[in-house]
């Protein structure tokens, strides 16, 4: 009944308007398990050098994150990531990329994480991600995500990998750059039909809209007076998507809107601090009064209107 | 118990990539009125020239608007904007400009403008909509458009104005440029700081947001999957929001948040054909048709979320 996700654990190195954060743990699986850990048990399929350290894994340990299929390379480094964000905080301008052990990194999964109901694949390799995908054929959902840089350069290995998958979580400009299509709803008509059966289109500041064959359902984003540091914010949603997910017996629309809640609300909390800092001292208190505040922000009465008597003229 | 607009009525030409029109009604009394003619009477101040023609005058006749304060200007020619779309249809490109009659309005109330409940000062002069808005001192709600060449030119006034109305009307680029605050969220804690009561932030195909003092209510677009033409958009949706108001006789936050909806259903309208072709030939029932259809497309069950038992590890 768990959850797995397939992604990179990094080391990110981050300088915001409001501050600057050396070496911290980052990308897409930490931020992803992290944030679904809060919801159900998780499994984690990554690599990690001989440089990741025990206060690093204590982090993954203390939130009940099964770390049986973290590689570890001796004598390799860790994935670095280092980025830069000016007042725009929607645009990320990176700095360096050392793929370090990452650059090398085949998934493999083990019985357990083969059982996995549910199954993340980060934004890796499209390759790679088919390659895990042909290793769980029973899942019940499997969802993917990718990058501007796939659809650049592996755009059929990418093609070939959403048309078997269940859900594909991207943002509003990829939705667009992977379909030539400048109309969102249309670029998601175009994607659904290449065979998932849903369609999360993340819009950052704006919210995130989920799309299905017969439904539409979008929300805006938590109303946030500052945003210091938005690092892993799309990761960290899809960790609150899948996690409230995986704790449902069934998979229906309804359950997969309160999960586009739950996202948005992690998502919402990530960005508040650098890194994972401030999901790693979230209480389930914390998640559902936003969870609910999400409600009050978005509830209207559902009253047709009637024309105003008419005055005579 | 009326509902009064003041501001332009226009010809305009407009370019986008799937057609074009040479002169059909415009101006944002004009989008206004003809939207908020479906929930209640409404009263128009503007200013037309002697092109305007018995056809032209007709539409709103068609619509029960009342014409009394048009104001003609037998030897004058009316105002005429020109422009053109590309593929972003978010921006327009302004072509020309003939400001024509519309050069030297002064707005004139008549005794039954003035006795008006509600009042939706559109995109004129600043110094004209504080003029207006002293003639209706009893008026119950206020609201105001604005654009980015009076905040460019005319900044105090406009602030001036903003202070003694009830409700802005703006989209989300106008928002940031009045109060030079990148962040949405505390740029409207600080237009509310000023005076209003309520800011409405317009955010095209993204939605639009409500902003009180206690409140925050966000909703998205209708998803369209083409937009034809996206003039008058900002003043359909007003017209929507305060015609919808202008219905009911509690102006309460319950009431704000439908006439949100209904804004926003009327805007939908309006940019899938040229001008106001579109909402000139609306039913009440299409209207709460697509009302509905935003309900279905923001529900969600407010259930707080439980961890799912933990497996044995």
């Amino acid at each position: 009944m768990s959850l797995l996700v397939v992604g990179s654990v990094a080391f990110d190195e981050v300088e915001t308007p409001f501050g600057k954060c050396d070496k911290m743990l980052g990308g897409s699986a930490s931020h992803f398990s992290i944030s679904a850990s809060f919801f159900g048990d998780v499994r984690i399929v990554a690599v990690v050098g001989g440089d990741f350290g025990e206060e690093d894994l204590r982090i993954f340990d203390h939130h009940g994150i099964d770390t049986s299929d973290l590689e570890r390379i001796p004598g390799g480094e860790t994935f670095r990531w280092g980025g830069r964000y000016d007042y725009d905080l929607n645009v990320a301008h990176t700095l360096y990329t050392h793929l370090n052990v990452f650059a090398d990194f085949q998934p493999k999964l083990s019985a357990a994480s083969r059982d996995a109901r549910l199954v993340f694949l980060g934004n890796i390799q499209p390759d790679l991600q088919r390659g895990v995908r042909e290793q769980v054929p029973q899942a019940e959902l499997v969802a993917l995500d990718t990058m501007n840089l796939w659809i650049d350069i592996a755009r059929e290995s990418l093609l070939k990998t959403i048309r078997v998958v269940d859900l594909v979580i991207i943002n509003d400009a990829e939705a667009r750059q992977l379909t030539g299509i400048p109309n969102l709803i249309k670029a998601a008509r175009t994607i659904l039909s290449w065979g998932p059966k849903a369609l999360i289109v993340k819009r950052g500041e704006y919210g995130a809209a989920l799309f299905t064959a017969q439904n539409y359902f979008a929300i805006p984003a938590y109303p946030l007076e500052s945003v210091f540091d938005p690092t892993g914010a799309g990761d960290t949603f899809a960790g609150g998507f899948m996690g409230y997910l995986s704790s449902q017996e069934k998979l229906d629309e309804a359950a997969m809107r309160r999960a586009m809640i739950f996202g948005s609300v992690m998502a919402s909390f990530n960005v508040e601090e650098f890194g994972t800092s401030r999901t790693q001292r979230l209480t389930p208190d914390e998640i559902n009064d936003r969870f609910r505040a999400f409600k009050r922000m978005t509830t209207f009465e559902e009253i047709p209107f009637q024309r105003a008597v008419q005055s005579t003229r």
